[in-house]
């Protein structure tokens, strides 16, 4: 991997790379933003999801998240949302299919097959390459996310057993599978068969019995998307049903936007770093 | 002045409204975060100024001011750079000469001078204008900024004598009738005369005798834009000389980005709020 960026910020380092992707078969970009404390140790780090139409910029530039991660000495790792390139499939007029919009699956459709394999490139090349590459210690990671960062953060957490130490999102898509998004996504990079989606949502993977994980999620009530797309009752009843813990804020007059996870985002890296840490 | 919109935040709200501006004669649009505190009692103001290219909307996205003024119990105003608007004259190819370029100054010269008055209006008009209509104390406000809005919250501070309790700046534009930027603005705006934008100048304000108020600094290293635009050890020559009270603190290693003043800015709104709440 080669570093193309190195901003200082909270006396820790800022960094972007840029390497060849085996698993999407295309050049892939990501930041990591290493705390003081990294400089003399290995330190853990926190996976960040991020949401459509999102690069690894929004959350560096927008969440203030690099404060609390240098306090805290942990590392936040921030991949892309999708493969990218001239080569890569993409629907130009849609903001949420394609580029912007991998929805951390592995598509098994054309076009999309080729280049769409964002879970095994979050959960495994990924963290690899970190921990091969960046002082931090090999296997101490947790995973957070917003949106389809969220949906993205809580599947790789109940289907990656013992992966991750923590979990949390923010106003995460729990229901792919009954949602506008989640189903125009699902259906072209899964097929029309929902079945095949069930594997990579939430609520579902919930009701089908997943490893035990506390879910920790903040969700804002006067998000625009909560009625149409977001669905936290739906993984609320399963949790419930299941007697799965799920700690649901709904968090009175906030949003969708980066305002309202700057509001929380130093709760969830204390609560990350809780668990990263003991 | 009309509200266009609301982002809870911190427990507050970040606003932003859009009035008819009487000094630039367009509609001007700028945004303000009023802390928990401004909900129960009249809150202090720190005024914002931002740099070249921004609006608004770059310092409420990117600083992480809010956390810390929904700490402290203050108010934050954050201008827009420049008129606006399809009959503001502007020049299409360059960033730093008409919209988002507007330096603070009152502009004297064709097209200029119709619209861009914009030290009358960050320093009479929009003061005004908040204090008429929103929870703050009357008179009660200190200054920032950044690079061309550095340069503008000096000399806000240094020309208005009593108006601001305190005055900051990150990388600020110290020394502006001798840099490329402020050359090319000032003999737009200002004409020709180098004389004229003596007025608008930090370093030649505090050479002439300014009213002493402590200037407090925050300058990067690493400033891609340290050599050849900001001159901050020119403004130090001439505290210096002056006797002039000046904390310059050379930053190591840090850029001209949002992500230094995402690391200081807390440093600097705890300092504002001393001034204004002792």
């Amino acid at each position: 991997m080669k570093q193309i960026e190195s901003i200082k910020e909270f006396g820790g380092w800022l960094n972007r790379y840029q390497h060849a992707s085996a698993c999407c078969r295309c050049s892939m970009t990501f930041s990591v933003y290493l705390p003081p404390r990294a400089a003399k140790e290995q330190v853990p780090v926190v996976y960040w999801l991020s949401g459509l139409t999102c690069t690894d910029d929004n959350v560096r530039s927008k969440a203030g998240a690099q404060r609390y991660a240098s306090e805290l000495g942990i590392a936040l790792v921030m991949p892309d949302t999708s493969p990218r390139g001239d080569d890569v499939a993409d629907e130009h007029d849609r903001y949420d299919l394609g580029k912007g919009a991998g929805f951390y699956v592995n598509a098994t459709q054309q076009p999309w097959a080729a280049n769409y394999q964002m879970y095994d490139y979050v959960t495994k090349e990924l963290p690899e390459l970190i921990e091969a590459e960046l002082p931090v210690i090999p296997g101490l990671k947790s995973i957070t996310g917003h949106s389809m960062g969220g949906h993205g953060a809580l599947i790789c957490a109940l289907r990656e057993k013992g992966a991750y130490r923590s979990v949390s999102a923010f106003a995460p898509i729990c229901h792919p599978s009954v949602c506008g998004w989640g189903e125009g996504c699902f259906g072209a990079y899964l097929g029309n068969d929902p079945e095949a989606w069930q594997a990579y949502d939430a609520t579902a993977l919930i009701k089908a019995g997943a490893a035990e994980i506390p879910l920790f999620i903040d969700q804002g009530t006067s998000d625009e998307f909560l009625a149409d797309q977001l669905y936290p009752q739906d993984l609320e009843a399963a949790c419930r049903k299941t007697d799965f813990p799920l700690t649901l804020r709904m968090q009175e007059g906030y949003d969708h936007s980066y305002h309202f996870i700057a509001t929380f985002i130093g709760e969830h890296l204390v609560y990350h770093a809780k668990a990263l840490c003991k």
